[in-house]
């Protein structure tokens, strides 16, 4: 499909006769309707909304049509935003020395199924250079304590910031971001943590999985926020485990658990699929790949 | 929620501007839109919809708002049906001899979980008369042999005629109805197959399931049609078996598996949430409870 | 198979040879092993051993066997039990008004899905009288408050002691057990909670997981200690849900996993398949129906 | 754990005595047993047996053993094999244009998730040259039409001769191979087909399946036979999917799963963990990590 098309995210208070409202005011801009998804939320009476137009017709500038539909949401006091399907989104990746998380992001990126590109890695370890010179990505080595962490996320700031960053994958970073820095990246950075949250936050999941005699394992994909592992879920995925497995078996077997989650996650992100509101997300269905 | 509501069901060939035609068209009869829920079939060029409307409000006689409804769906070629929360669904189960998904269906009723009544439930062999009598519900007992069947349908017709049956429920009812039986109930029996159809069509499932030593036994909820085991699939689900499970115990495994697919797919059509078309069915989600 | 089997459950220190002298020792008694399933647990040293054997052609008493491998065991340090299959367990189920698990256990009780006897029903609360009617079980009503606990859970113990009861189930019995109670029913207790532990431990889990965003829910059952939702795992499984569902919503679609994953731990423990150590089980496969 | 291990893959007729018989031919060898797995299918009268041994304290060679236990294994006329911790599986992998399967095997290998070497990759497409590029792995294009198919063939036995392969994988091979090649290699090639077998068997199954609405679709491992897609089952998976998705969607979908399920059925063979007998896979449980 070559069409072009523009994705408008939009939240406000639930109202009578909203969607009609919407609908109406962009079938008067003389744009199609290609998909339209909505939720509300009736505990905290918000309303959501997902709507992709094929801009084919559009009859005035993208910026005319973002002015009109700004002036048009002020009366339903709502919250919006819009993605244009001609812009590629710019994905930067984080990593420690676990490849899997990586490999996946990378293949799906070549493949087409994360529309994205992916103009750095970044690693705490060398060691996963190799797999990004592989796919002939820049790797940046940026070692860090506790005493260089604060000069170390100036430096990760810089290189998002110079490649014109839209969202930083954290794909097993075993690294915690310091408030600072998240601050700056609110909805922008996706983390996968190896658990199966609000089980087993923190570090060592898999250990106190097996300690504790859990009969399945997970793996759950988030924003990332001040409160460590308490960011927003966006995915979360399980696979059976048995008395049989240790520590290291788990930690095997949930690897495949956390590939999924975070690529389902980041292909939810880049696809304009997810509101996020008071810590929780809506994510509209992407089955229609659309 | 004691507002009383009325559920639209629209199929229609797609149309640019078609979703805000619809929506107006409520809107400005004065109903709030509860529930919007549609699907676009781009292979078929087929436009699905579900709306749930506040009645309150209504100014109107139901009747003239279905009339109005009808002149408008016609520009639109929109084959329609409606579904109003105060009417309670009357429906039908025919049995065998196995009980889980009978049990499920009656404790479901009772708890409220399936908005129906049950005014009676049919069986070919007398063993499910206890349970009918545990429920207090009129248990009828119509054998079948090849000789009989056309005479045991004609009465198993007039049952659900005198009764005002809305859908009839094979619950493990291991007969195959007859094509002049079936045509009179379009979309108005379910079955539940006990494989994960389109494998092991037929009979002796979890024999032949056991003999290809599949992996993975599953259940499959459908509309009958008069081609055995392809009507419309409404819901399936699976379990993972391993090489130690026989037939017997494939069986056991199995039965929970039916009977959560087969009460799913009861719930989906008493909550009018399922469009069928050519075959296939588009099962809007009711993860509102809506 | 109408044969008489003996299952012995036997854990020890993992020990060269431990296999071959165990298996010969039954093959020198003249017993056929139907069943050997075990599991070294590496990380605690700790070897786990589940026997079934054909009784036909034990050639001494079973009091004799028991001694004479009890005195095999003394070198290996192992404790053991051993259950006959001509030994029907007791079962007693505690209430309070949710009926979904109790249903469960009463049907495949009915069904020969659960090998039990089940003599009594016991309910904080009036509402599920009317199930155990429908069962033709007595139905013991003992409700509770803060000043009568300790006097009502004496009644319950006498209600266990004189129905020589084997195994309590605790089908959404939503009050906590003392620890004098619990103390006395150490493996004897089994808790369905309705959440994925040791995620939402403790009350409201469903609220909990809508506010927390969770994307699956799911139940857990355990066996009863005095640490409240920290008892040893013996299954568990999960649901996916969305942002669309919420608490009542969860609740609805949690209860079916709630009914499945209790049923399945039951079973297990009548089949004799579960062996607890250090708050971790070791659940045997039941696959084979055996 | 660098001990070097033996792994027995056993299959006999079942017979009273035949564990502690196995089990004592191997404690008086010396050998430890570290695992010991086992299955009985009373259908078929046959016993399965794995047996893992630690070579540590091996009194002879290991032909020595092997000819012992020749000898043994006759009484019980016992099918047999035995697999040496320190030999490195050879595996081939074939494919056409579809990288994902393909990326995982190198990947897992690459990690050491699956303990093999892999010497060459064989395409009838050009098209993966890139990735195995990126692996550093000889890359053979052979392609293939009607007229030169056993020609082709010719050379792909060749290609495995001459690399001493133990196991070729079908990691989406587009082609099916002539009975004559396929019986030189019997249990030796493993193929994913991208359907829940036995539906969907043949070309085109993701259109199928969106043709015949399914709501789940699924992925089957399969040691390959003469008779295409009818081969021994090893490893399966599904996911759900719902109307909305099309046939190019349900493809993209559908791919994670063939991925996990081939990596697994892989894993499991190179574990030595299959027994297949008449068409059905005994798969012992890997969980362990042994």
């Amino acid at each position: 499909m070559n069409t072009i098309t523009a994705t408008f995210l939009i939240r406000c208070p639930d109202r009578k006769g909203i969607l009609a409202a919407i609908t109406n005011f962009f079938y008067k801009s003389g744009l199609n309707i290609l998909i339209c998804q909505q939720y509300t939320d009736v505990t905290r009476n918000q309303y959501y909304m997902r709507l992709k137009l094929d801009l084919n017709g559009l009859p005035c500038a993208r910026q005319e049509l973002e002015r009109e539909f700004n002036e048009f949401a002020k009366q339903y006091e709502a919250k919006w935003s819009v993605h244009y399907s001609d812009y590629i989104p710019r994905v930067a990746v984080m990593v420690s020395k676990a490849s899997h998380c990586l490999y996946d992001i990378l293949v799906k990126q070549r493949e087409g199924v994360l529309k994205c590109e992916i103009p750095l890695i970044i690693g705490n370890h060398p060691d996963l250079e190799y797999t990004a010179d592989q796919f002939r990505i820049p790797f940046f080595c940026l070692p860090v304590t506790k005493e260089t962490k604060q000069e170390q996320e100036k430096k990760v700031s810089e290189l998002l910031a110079i490649h014109h960053i839209d969202l930083t994958v954290l794909a097993r970073y075993m690294q915690i971001l310091s408030p600072e820095f998240i601050s700056k990246y609110k909805n922008k950075i996706i983390n996968i943590h190896h658990a199966f949250l609000p089980a087993f936050q923190g570090s060592k999941p898999y250990q106190r999985a097996f300690e504790r005699g859990v009969k399945m394992i997970g793996a759950t994909a988030h924003y990332v926020t001040e409160d460590l592992d308490e960011g927003p879920i966006i995915e979360q995925d399980v696979v059976r485990v048995s008395h049989e497995s240790g520590p290291t078996e788990l930690a095997r077997i949930g690897s495949d658990v956390e590939t999924i989650v975070l690529s389902r996650a980041v292909k939810a992100h880049l696809e304009s699929r997810i509101i996020e509101h008071e810590n929780r997300t809506v994510v509209f269905s992407g089955a229609s790949g659309m």
